[in-house]
């Protein structure tokens, strides 16, 4: 088991934590939270979700002309994604005009459709989808070793939790076969929803925005038990990891650190206080590069 | 199977419905959503929670007198449980005094413990209360027709959630003993949680009012599918039963009638609109008067 995980402190250090595990927690209070984007897929060179975002605005601007003379609009409709990067840029840098303008356009992009025309729209988009840069389909950007740590955990009796920054709804459609992790199982942002003659539709308000310290609240909220094992792999995931860490019993905290341009790729932004944390509280890397076998499968 | 139910029409109904829904749904499809006070367990005379939070309210004003100057500290402290009635009664009057001192009190009565603590609080609560009248314990106050239910269902592949307008912190520590469900499957009320080292600490916020149409809002936000069955008793649950029933497939929507005086009680203030919807759209009663061999086991 674990064979695409190369031997070594990390893999030994997943193989302790789960025998003492299975020693020490009874089998309900095995739970595992596993950050999504950067964590079990890809999130470089964007958000899988931006990439969905833009078409979808893109598609706004065919059906209605008159929107692609305001951004994010014209951007989209032009194809030109480095509006997209620069606007976060800019944010980072002090300038949250472009960002306000992309927020609005991003929570609307699917408002005021049925739950059903919703994951529709996520079906239609991952069924052609392709990685812009590695060639494959978005639906086999998962990594093949974290895939098989969570098949690994279920059977030692685990169950594990997305808990991610992402849509809720865009991840849902694809978890199932992705990972083995049902609807009921994914944790993560959304748009609130209104109930109306017996359906379900969405809206442009923001509902969660599940990062940072949100993340442990909403664990609770859903599960109602606190993690035993935690993966992330950004500042966003920290809270998460001291959750997990601060519990009683066993408990492993894992960063998966970006350091192989070879085959996937290389950064640390984003995740600087994460790194500074696993290094003072001693929490679990997995390292891409040394760790992983392989790091997509087929 | 159901033995705790005579044969007859409400019985025949569940029965057929769940012999269709095996036929025509995927198993993973197979949700079940019950409301829990009127429900699965009694809510009367009282809400259980509002006896556990009215014993709260009394221990504060034990650890500071000087609370008890201030309603509902004086009721609390001298056990006049009359005046919580009253203000529900003025509140429908027209006069939100008495209420809004009740929901401060409320709210606040178990701030800024963790969720640990509160759990520890609710447990020693269930270890001692009993219901005023019925002479049990209020963990023996679920209904076995009701009980026997969910393992009927089980037994056909469902998978069983309470969707409840009561504190979901408040049910989760005796529903896994109670009714076989666990805390990552209970849907109700709650406050807002914070992060701060490591911990959860409950506050005096509302987060959930899980009532009306926010029940199927937050099935979809927990769930991530329609249910095909939803029982309830009341006003407040008629959104998901119409959510349930508005579904492509299989459904039942039931409703619990309170006709019984003699094993239970007899009422309908609060279920007026769900027992007009339950006629005009033809969902099930279940009469805990005609339908249920016994109302509670032990």
């Amino acid at each position: 088991m674990l064979d695409s995980w190369h031997d070594g402190p990390t893999k030994s250090a997943i193989v302790e934590f789960v025998a003492a595990a299975v020693d020490a927690v009874e089998p309900e209070e095995r739970i595992a939270v596993f950050d999504n984007d950067g964590t079990l897929w890809c999130e470089k060179p964007a958000y899988i979700q931006l990439d969905f975002l833009v078409r979808r605005i893109a598609e706004q601007v065919v059906a209605d002309p008159s929107l692609g003379v305001n951004q994010p609009y014209t951007a989209a409709a032009a194809g030109d994604l480095a509006w997209f990067g620069d606007a976060v840029t800019k944010h980072y840098n002090g300038d949250d005009s472009d960002l306000k303008l992309l927020a609005g356009a991003v929570l609307s992009a699917n408002a005021t459709i049925t739950t059903e025309e919703h994951a529709a729209r996520v079906h239609a988009f991952f069924a052609d989808a392709t990685h812009p840069s590695l060639g494959r389909a978005y639906t086999a950007c998962g990594y093949a070793p974290m895939v098989e740590l969570l098949r690994y955990l279920e059977s030692f009796g685990f169950t594990n939790y997305i808990v991610s920054g992402g849509g809720r709804d865009f991840m849902r459609p694809v978890t199932t076969t992705m990972y083995g992790i049902p609807p009921e199982r994914v944790i993560g942002s959304s748009v609130g929803l209104i109930f109306a003659n017996g359906e379900l539709l969405t809206t442009a308000q923001p509902e969660f925005l599940n990062d940072g310290p949100v993340k442990p609240v909403r664990i609770w909220g859903r599960v109602g038990r606190r993690p035993i094992l935690a993966v992330g792999n950004s500042n966003g995931d920290i809270e998460m990891l001291q959750y997990t860490a601060a519990g009683p019993g066993p408990s492993l905290a894992m960063l998966v650190s970006h350091d192989d341009a070879d085959r996937e790729f290389a950064y640390t932004a984003g995740a600087e206080k994460a790194l500074d944390h696993a290094e003072k509280f001693g929490w679990t890397r997995a390292s891409m590069r040394d760790d992983w076998r392989t790091v997509f499968s087929g």
